[in-house]
């Protein structure tokens, strides 16, 4: 956005001007703007600059949210007298007068805030009709019917929006819909469209009864009250609950405020030449580049967002697919469903011919709304289009192709945390699998849950760790919370552009809508597909790249990434300075990581080794043995194990390092659990079972988290760390013996003092020493320590005198840094994040400002004593975007994470280098 | 010391001299050169250069011992010659030949090293004799029997000190003894002295054919081989295991090593006319001015250090109180133990001017050893006096009068962690108690303990938390261990000189020494005193000052510090920068804080009110209350208490600053402890006992001390916080209503990010303003922090902007910091400072390394965000002398310990601002 720039200066220089027009080939505002118009104002302000047909209108900006204070409904002064020159601006464009009885202008007033916000805020629509404009609208549209259908909309609209005439409660239907079903009844006519005149005043009339019966005072007939009404709802919304729910989801902060844009209403509900619709530039689900979108004849574009109707294909092509998919003849699509292309190509192509211009110039996809009103085109909205993952790849990548962007720009259009669903499972094509049903894959993956039907209970039972399928008719913005909570949603209504579809594929969370075989019963908790009946709490699976509903719990398998996804890698690759490696305890994880393009192990925890088989008896025996003797005993069980499986390891690894970190747990987490498991380990070891409880018991620990653990042990045995270390010689020497490359990195865990390091690395160089003289072989070796307690990172000049790397262990460093157990936290930790105490939690997110803070001290005493200390990290965090672009600046070497986590620890630290280059 | 200042320029440009001699009114050396020459050498030179008579000799410096290789026995090169020169110097003054057979050279050998160590290492005596030289001794002394008794005690000294020949253990009488007890049994004689030439002529033969059997080789007869023997022996004896238990316990590093004496022999067992003995300038256990020591006539050094022989007093006036106090009649006195006042009144002369000479010239107390032979005053040694605390607070005060020293050396000669004792209980005077024998009181305070009677039971029991009292019949450098451990010390033999003695003044253990009514039968395990008998595991109470032995445990009152004391601590508040608080939780505690010198509360504990009468059951009710009314229903309960206990306190602090901390432990330590708790609170509440369990099942945690604690606690409950600032305001209010100058400072625990603060500050202003206005009153109070958490610690700039005050809580910020749990450390941390992995506990002395970096970062980022930010400690280092060092290096400005200890933090604290006024 070339603009941009000079904008900033423009705007440093401004007095408070609170209203831009815009419309008529010319705009006071344009697309750099968006922190003072909100995105759709900035953008429409753009597109009418570019001279695309926009409707007029103005914006009054963000700031305005902040100074509007709804208890007192009062607003900075000057502002009315810019609103009714705005308005002037739109009645001269449309030759039209607000207000007028015999021919009124129309408005809209929607929300608009810097980040897009999907129905998370209130639009009102058709504003400025009463009893007298809507015989005047009646006279100039030639058609009475679509007046009164408008006054009918707009009045149930603003009951809704403006004078908050709520269901009661989510289980009861909508108060105006109940009135519309009852009419419909009444009428014996199954569309509302079929109703007729009279029909549509009665509507009218019942609707303001109620309005005045629920609200306590009546729906207001003069414009200028309805306009200020509408306004003053916009601004209100910003505050409402779903929308705190969606900014805290996505890190929105309040004071931003919405923009109100206040816009000439145009009409796609005036007959069959008139249309409205919205549509991608390309495919938002699968980032396919054809153009795509979905329009409703003789609708207005809330027809087509609420997925009450089903919407028609926009190109002929996308029709066709369509029909097929949903066994639809072609003979009944062309009846039923055409394409716009088919229906009105003028407007097709010049629709098709402003897309790409909006495309070319913004440089990204683009999501639009329009509408089409007598056969004329009017662009509503443009806008970076949402999309899915997979979408986002595809697009970042053949946009870069196709040399509109670079690949730096590629690469950062692509979110990190996202491609986590391009990983994800997907269901077992060769599962035994029940189909129920079949709706639209509206955001990938697979996922299965029990079965609940409103947003609450889906609040409600993830907090009891349960996996959810969300299921409703459609969802709302009310319904946030729940798909949240949720691990899948499906709907029995509504399109790939539904509100579930698009919310969904914005949290990555997998998504089935448009399946109208399902028939739910809200009221008694279950829905019904043909014969079968499903009750809330059953099992569903979905599949929300095919559509597909299953019965039960359905296997998934793991997902194949495309070619544009390893392409984008490869340039990750290249483009970042992180090395990225794995945290990998078995040879299956570690062949899986490198596949994700791991370039070593970071982590290879030997405990989780101690678990396997009857490995564990070994291990017990160890712990409890009474002296040396009985411990080297056990030990000498154990090794041959912990060899095959360093061999294993170093074989799938062949060519690569891999760090192997010696035991670390709390003794005690390895022992027998209750007396039985006590008395069969001391039938099989042949020690006494009494003894063995009591040595168990002395095991206990008030804080085993920082108790006798890590390389305290091996302080104390140090017999433990030289059967590991004779392992992993041994192991090492074997499978190189076979052409294999071996790195082992022997890593010590839980040092704090740097004289605990120079021991045991004594203690294993001399093991190493000991068996390369006996096979009279070498073996390359390095030996360092995890930086996870305080007092390492502080005291890491002295430690790094004894250390070939350091890694950062960030779970416990964050554990004892904030003085917070992980295991505990649970109690009063989301709440500090609720509050704003803390901006995420820690043990999700890097807590830069200060466990970054010892991370930092640590890397420069031990680079300072050590010049090019290789230090990496293995805790959770380096497989989260915002910790690696941390580490990134940290200037480590390398991070390390859980295999399906490594393209994304990729991509984040690519994009970290990036944004380093550009600043 | 003037000289010192030359002497190290001296130092710094000589050649590798390592062989020093001195004698003949000269020195090579000087009392400067302890770190090269030893203590003992240095002071020999120095005492040799002031002109007194020391018999010649020569010093082997400290820097041969680490060059020196026990397994090869072998030197650095060149040594040999200078040990030859040394030799020839000796035989050049004293006029006779090493090897001589008919006037022999004899010599001593002696180990010294830079700080004294009694007993702690080998000394031969005698060497030189052989069954050719004896002759010639015999010749030359003109006493048969001498010359016999000395070659006695030189092979039994070599036999046991060279060759190792040693009982096999602590149980078995010294083999060597055993052969002389059979011989006087067989002479039915009682003492030593009644044995005939012919006896001893046996004994040496005797003595030669065990050495040959036991240790494989025969006794060395060649004077040269003897002294290498020696010399080699004493290097060897600097890594025994006694002094590598000493070395701990004084933080002695071994790379120091010991530096080896030879120097010509004087004999004080020529007969009547001649003696040895020790002495002190002032007496070391009450400071006493008065020249104090104790000899021996005829009878060489170790027979006095040995305790063997009950010593004669030197002073007539010290003899006479010493058979007052041991009923001896001044008949008796004058016949068996006269004093050398009267015995020797013209080496008595000689003997106190040298004293006092030597005590002006190093200003400070001397600790002599002396021999007279044939009436000729020999000095051996002089060195300053290990003293009790009380005696070490009335030299340095009264030297400082008498204008020896200065104030500031006079506070520099007191070590802190001495004047503990000073300040513990002594046997209270009207406690019901048995008195079963007297001894003499050797190093002072009160000590109940069960007895054993072997320092390997000591050990065993210490380990058992259990107190005892060591019960020997003379101490000996083995049973150093079981000293340390013990409790006190009793002993059946010995002066206030002996071993015993000497050791436990060093360490500030109460011993009673030559508690002759003691029979101790060690294989019965028991003793008898009288006819009653005392076995191993019953309770006796000694008096370390009177020397008294009581039966069982006796009650003990607090102590009473001397005029001396108070006036030292007076000029230790002057001379120090640091204030210096305490930690109390009554008005009774704040007391007698403030009665030792406390200048107000640095921390308040609220918690510990909670357990008082019957508050806990409020305080449960709290914990388990379903909701906030639940919680504040037992709040108000709670209210009342609280109010009155801060009232006290602030009444006692009258005029000075109380810090209270809000609640920090986890609720869960309030909790029930079982069923029948839970039940009788149901009672008292009325609340459903099922549920009150429930709830505190909920509480549990895995590593309480990283939980929901501290102000975490407020965060997720703001009326406990509330309550109690509620409590403190109208405490202060109320208080301040009567004329109490109130000043309180409110602290919030366990914050680690900086908005805990900001809203838990914003709360108990809040709360403060309420109440303040409601009374239509003021009161001036702060608000600070803990600061225990390493976050807190780099993040402390964002937290000093809510902070008035910065109090460090080292205990848990070393919990965290270290990642050690101190409930749970004990099972590795004691091996981690045996194996030198930490050079202290860090729970008893600040880690200042590691927590004290963090520390560090903290006052260095407060205060850099708010300027002189006030700074305290209020964990357990706050009363210990070098953390305390450490903090007024950092610049703190107070320290708080508990009330026995601030004396000791304030002492340490005046040392440390001279320290550095002196750098």
């Amino acid at each position: 956005m070339p603009r941009k720039r000079t904008t900033k200066k423009k705007t440093a220089k401004r007095t408070p001007k609170r209203v831009y027009t815009f419309g008529g080939g010319r705009a006071a505002g344009n697309a750099g703007m968006k922190n003072l118009l909100g995105g759709k104002g900035a953008n429409l302000a753009e597109m009418a600059g570019l001279g695309l047909p926009v409707p007029p209108g103005f914006t009054i900006t963000t700031e305005v949210c902040s100074l509007y204070d709804a208890r007192k409904d009062s607003y900075p002064a000057g502002l009315a007298a810019d609103v009714d020159k705005g308005i002037a601006h739109i009645e001269k464009i449309m030759g039209k007068s607000f207000g007028d009885a015999s021919d009124p202008l129309l408005v809209s007033v929607r929300s608009g805030a810097r980040a897009s916000m999907p129905g998370m805020m209130d639009t009102v629509l058709n504003l400025g009709l009463n009893d007298q404009t809507v015989k005047g609208l009646a006279k100039a549209s030639g058609s009475e019917r679509f007046a009164w259908d408008s006054y009918r909309r707009f009045v149930q609209m603003y009951g809704d929006v403006v004078m908050e005439l709520k269901p009661e409660s989510a289980k009861e239907v909508d108060p105006f819909e109940a009135i519309i079903e009852k009419k419909k009844a009444k009428a014996r006519v199954k569309v509302d469209s079929r109703l007729t005149v009279k029909h549509l005043k009665e509507l009218v009339r019942e609707f303001k009864a109620m309005i005045k019966k629920r609200c306590g005072r009546p729906f207001p007939t003069d414009p200028q009250e309805q306009l200020w009404g509408a306004i003053g709802a916009v601004f209100k919304s910003w505050g409402n609950e779903r929308a705190e729910v969606y900014r805290k989801l996505n890190n929105i902060p309040f004071d931003w405020g919405t923009a109100v844009n206040v816009q000439a209403m145009v009409f796609g509900n005036l007959g069959d030449t008139s249309a409205t619709g919205v549509a991608f530039t390309r495919d938002p689900a699968t980032g396919d580049p054809h153009f795509y979108g979905e329009f409703l004849v003789n609708a207005q574009g809330e027809d087509v967002v609420a997925g009450i109707r089903t919407p028609q294909q926009i190109t002929k092509r996308a029709s066709k697919l369509w029909a097929a998919e949903n066994k639809v003849t072609e003979k009944k699509r062309r009846a039923s469903f055409p394409s716009l292309e088919e229906v009105m190509p003028d407007c097709f192509k010049e629709l098709t011919g402003t897309a790409a211009k909006l495309e070319r110039h913004y440089r990204d996809m683009q999501d639009l709304e329009f509408t089409i009103e007598h056969g004329r085109l009017w662009m509503l909205q443009t806008r970076n289009g949402k999309r899915t993952a997979a979408s986002a790849v595809r697009i970042a990548v053949e946009m870069a192709e196709e040399r509109l962007i670079n690949r730096d720009t590629a690469l950062s259009r692509v979110d990190p945390d996202l491609i986590d669903q391009l990983l994800h499972p997907t269901i077992d094509a060769k599962a035994d699998k029940q189909l129920l049903a079949q709706g639209l894959g509206a955001s990938p993956g697979a996922a299965a849950g029990e079965v609940v039907f409103s947003a609450e209970d889906a609040e409600a039972a993830a907090k009891e760790g349960k996996d959810t399928l969300l299921v409703r008719v459609a969802t709302s913005p009310e319904d946030i919370g729940g798909m949240v909570a949720a691990r899948g949603i499906l709907t029995a209504t509504g399109g790939r552009t539904s509100h579930a579809a698009v919310v969904a594929r914005g949290m990555g969370t997998c998504c089935v809508v448009g399946c109208e075989a399902l028939k739910i019963d809200y009221a008694k908790e279950r829905m019904t597909i043909g014969k079968k009946t499903i009750k809330a709490g059953d099992w569903v699976t979905i599949d929300g790249t095919s559509g597909e509903v299953f019965a039960g719990k359905v296997p998934t398998v793991s997902a194949k990434p495309s070619a544009e996804f390893r392409r984008l890698m490869d340039w990750a690759t290249k483009a970042r300075k992180l090395g990225v490696r794995t945290n990998a305890d078995t040879p299956a994880d570690a062949k899986r990581a490198r596949e994700l393009g791991a370039e070593g192990i970071g982590l290879c925890r030997t405990e989780h080794m101690f678990f396997e088989g009857d490995r564990i008896e070994a291990v017990r025996e160890m712990i409890l043995a009474d002296d040396l003797e009985g411990r080297e005993v056990a030990l000498a069980k154990l090794l041959p194990y912990q060899r095959d499986d360093f061999a294993g390891i170093f074989k799938a690894m062949d060519g690569l390092p891999v760090t192997i970190r010696l035991l670390d747990p709390p003794l005690h987490e390895f022992l027998p659990h209750g007396h039985d498991e006590y008395v069969a380990l001391a039938e099989k070891s042949g020690l006494d079972v009494e003894k063995l409880e009591a040595t168990g018991a002395t095991l206990h620990e008030f804080n085993p988290m920082l108790g006798h653990r890590g390389c305290r042990l091996a302080i104390t045995y140090p017999e433990i760390y030289v059967m590991q270390t004779r392992a992993i010689i041994e192991a090492a020497l074997q499978v190189a013996s076979k052409g294999v490359s071996v790195h082992p990195e022997i890593m010590i865990p839980l040092v704090g003092e740097a004289r605990e390091l120079s021991i045991l690395r004594e203690l294993v160089e001399e093991e190493a020493e000991r068996i390369c003289a006996a096979k009279k072989r070498k073996v390359k070796y390095t030996v360092g320590t995890m930086i996870e307690v305080p007092r390492a990172a502080v005291t890491a000049d002295e430690i790094a005198e004894h250390a070939d790397f350091f890694s950062f262990g960030t779970n416990d460093l964050t554990q004892m840094g904030f003085g917070l157990s992980r295991d505990d936290s649970g109690r009063f930790l989301p709440s500090y994040v609720d509050k704003g105490i803390l901006g995420a939690d820690p043990f999700a997110s890097l807590d830069v400002d200060g466990v970054g803070q010892l991370m930092r001290i640590a890397v420069d005493k031990g680079r300072g004593k050590r010049k090019g200390l290789k230090c990496g990290i293995c805790g959770e965090h380096g497989g989260d975007p915002s910790s690696v672009t941390f580490c990134h600046e940290l200037g480590l070497d390398y991070v390390s994470c859980s295999p399906f986590r490594v393209p994304i620890a990729s991509l984040a630290a690519a994009r970290a280098a990036i944004a380093a280059k550009t600043r």
